[in-house]
């Protein structure tokens, strides 16, 4: 029998099964595993990884269904003659087959994506979920409200009074499958005879959301207050997406004054709005949080968007808009026909882990978790000669690092990775200009590793960036 | 303490505890209860009306955050002083209340739209949801990929080639929260410059998404066949609607000819695509199912879709769309950053669902529940002398009443009311063009009722339409 000696990476963003599927896969081919070469069972290489024998499964049926391996029955799984299915696979998983190979070589990764996913609630979530389907049965499965159960939007339209300052009732909050949908949902609202401006860099998949659904989209510089209002009025936009409580990727807070700019740029013009993408200012580690630019909106301009995505767990895809009435009316009649995107159940548990009061208790672990690494890379970077200064401190989950010594990003990038450490350049969140940038600027997300890893990663990045 | 006799509706549209909510928030209104008096327990009236406690719950602390009721520590709920409070909530709720005072009156509902939940496989689902929360744990809840996991879309790709005739690779298939989004995916895809035609009468919530976002819109008339070939080709469209299998609401069945000649349309243009609705075609109660309308494209231009939505339960959110290649290559392109909209843990408890053979169990129970109540109601309107013949029989969830005694749809939805039964007109399927109808139909559906309720209520029925 065939022995795997498979390196399963549980922080990458492949699912393990198909890290177990694309390992035998690649031996197969390569000819490391011969044809009619019996493969370990299921279980045997369950607990010889350590995984769920379900995620072995779905990695031999991946594999089955592709023809690599063949089940004998009562024998077990061998490998099949593979000739001529070569060229077909690899025009369908090209992609996968690129991106797979290219991060197979980074031991460490700041990712400045990263939720924690081992603080996840599983016990708690489990348990809701097990609560919730012992209820009311058909209720549970009849189509719900087009906007979200009334239930979950009271509970978050109480959350957001409380911890964001935002003003609503939960008739005016949408709940829908994740950022992108309440988009897109945004623009079946307003029409897409837009002109929405962003910040410069910002968060790229906004950017192309806006101008796939064929709106016009521009971008507006920043300075260190944020997006620069006399630049907005002179960019001929009528909306405005921003993100002012911790700005991505830049960390800028945005000030009270540049807020209150903000909010009469968009009450001088007709149907001028503020798009509020509030996506992580949960964690924040030093003072009060930032009250949300919403709170200060007296004219019904901003439109608010979170998302339980960053504070609970990407996967679950729940977020919600707060539309401002006259939005809400627009609402009803364009789109109130509409289905919910959120499956009721998924509701119901979300809205109790807010009301039971888990997801306060559940911040609360991951900011103190989050801020002991945020201070423990701030800590690891303190002592080093390299010619950098630290921004985006204090909130958040990545830092970034801003070089003066002449080297490119590119250059910066290649020595981590020569080191095994993947760390990502400021240029890829600029949409255009980023040319003229003189300034080299590192980021360095800190969620998805723990302490030990911070220091190990950062002690190679020092190795690697030392001035020579 | 104040006695409440609600009379609850499981099958109303309107969750429970809405009813509840609504039902003590107009007897507070209407002075039945007066200020201070005391409410029963949440265990008292749950007890008393056989609901769960939660949802008693739910409805207090809406009243409750309404301002209807009062909570106090240690003694219970009351009812609060409400001067004042009318106005605002009768802005924020009056389309609510239009709709549930408009419902009250029925006895029995023949909604065309109804799915039977007290057939939902609760224990399976409860099972499998406990199963795959188990598992795995982290990987369940990182963002997953956004066409949906590649094991739910393996067998959903397995059961439309076995029982629908599709050919596709999981490759093809995109995994949405519902239709309403898939559409609003696929128009992000093609973009908004196409002139779509549906069908006439048809499925009108597609008639208005498409035309809300931006597409032009049309309608191409229906014969005995189905859409006409013909009046397509003159209608200007780019983009063809239909459901071939089981038109809604009128229950054409396309026939092979037509089909091909719908094919050849779609051949004989630049970028014209089918776009196949294959909703309920589950539900066929003789002879084979037909076989979808994609299986017999050989050029790439069907775009098919398929619903969990009538064959489980609406409020699971997860339909699918099949694209051809090009348009797999053009989805990559523009949307292919678009995060998934569902959960992966309930993508992973429909693929058990599947799987393990319990989605195909559940599938023929439906079907020989359906058919029962089918025969049931065909049975009970055999025998009568109103004017009129019946079509649509054999498949879906309703039967057509077409009359031809000169009665017009008002005066016999007017007359059924008048018994208490609540029936719908064809002409709110017609976008246009209703006006020049001469014939009466009525639809009755019948996935919603027992056997009992269908015989009372066509008992009912041949009262109020009797000639007299």
């Amino acid at each position: 029998m065939y022995e795997l000696a498979i390196n399963l990476k549980p922080d990458e963003k492949t699912p393990l099964y198909e890290q177990i599927y694309e390992y035998i896969r690649s031996e197969i081919r390569d000819g490391h595993i011969s044809s009619g070469e019996k493969l370990p069972s299921t279980r045997a290489l369950s607990r010889c990884l350590d995984v769920s024998r379900s995620t072995v499964e779905l990695a031999y049926e991946q594999l089955l269904s592709e023809g690599y391996i063949e089940a004998q029955p009562c024998r077990g799984y061998f490998a099949a003659q593979i000739d001529g299915l070569y060229q077909i696979q690899r025009q369908n998983r090209s992609t996968k087959k690129k991106d797979s190979k290219g991060e197979k070589k980074y031991t460490y990764d700041f990712t400045p994506n990263g939720v924690d996913l081992k603080s996840f609630p599983y016990n708690v979530w489990r348990k809701l979920s097990r609560e919730c389907l012992m209820d009311d049965r058909a209720e549970l499965f009849r189509l719900g409200s087009p906007k979200g159960e009334w239930g979950l939007r009271n509970a978050i339209s109480s959350y957001l009074h409380q911890a964001r300052g935002v003003n609503c009732t939960p008739e005016q909050i949408i709940v829908g499958a994740g950022n992108d949908y309440l988009m897109m949902l945004l623009c079946a609202i307003i029409g897409t005879r837009h002109r929405v401006a962003l910040e410069n860099p910002t968060y790229r998949q906004a950017y192309r959301l806006f101008s796939n659904l064929s709106c016009e989209v521009c971008t507006v510089d920043m300075d260190a207050k944020g997006m620069r209002v006399d630049r907005l009025e002179t960019s001929g936009a009528d909306i405005a997406f921003v993100m002012p409580s911790h700005q991505y990727p830049l960390g800028t807070v945005m000030p009270i004054k540049r807020r209150i700019e903000l909010l009469g740029w968009a009450d001088g013009g007709q149907d001028r709005y503020i798009i509020e993408d509030d996506y992580d200012s949960e964690f924040r580690y030093k003072g009060k949080p930032i009250p949300a630019l919403q709170g200060y909106d007296g004219k019904g301009r901003v439109i608010y968007i979170g998302t339980f995505s960053k504070s609970i767990a990407p996967a679950i895809r729940m977020s919600y808009m707060v539309l401002p009435e006259n939005l809400c009316r627009m609402y009803e009649e364009r789109c109130g026909f509409i289905s919910s995107t959120v499956s009721k159940v998924d509701q119901l548990i979300l809205q109790r882990f807010i009301e039971e009061g888990y997801y306060e208790r559940h911040l609360n672990k991951m900011r103190a978790l989050y801020k002991n690494r945020h201070d423990t890379l701030l800590a690891a970077l303190r002592d080093w000669d390299a010619g950098f200064t630290v921004s985006g401190e204090n909130a958040g989950v990545h830092l970034l690092l801003h070089f003066h010594d002449g080297r490119s990003e590119e250059e910066l990038i290649r020595l981590a990775a020569g080191k095994g450490v993947k760390v990502y350049g400021l240029s890829e969140y600029y949409v255009k200009g980023s040319k003229d940038r003189k300034e080299a600027v590192i980021l360095l997300g800190y969620a998805n590793m723990n302490e030990e890893k911070i220091k190990n990663a950062a002690d190679l990045l020092k190795e690697a960036w030392k001035n020579k």
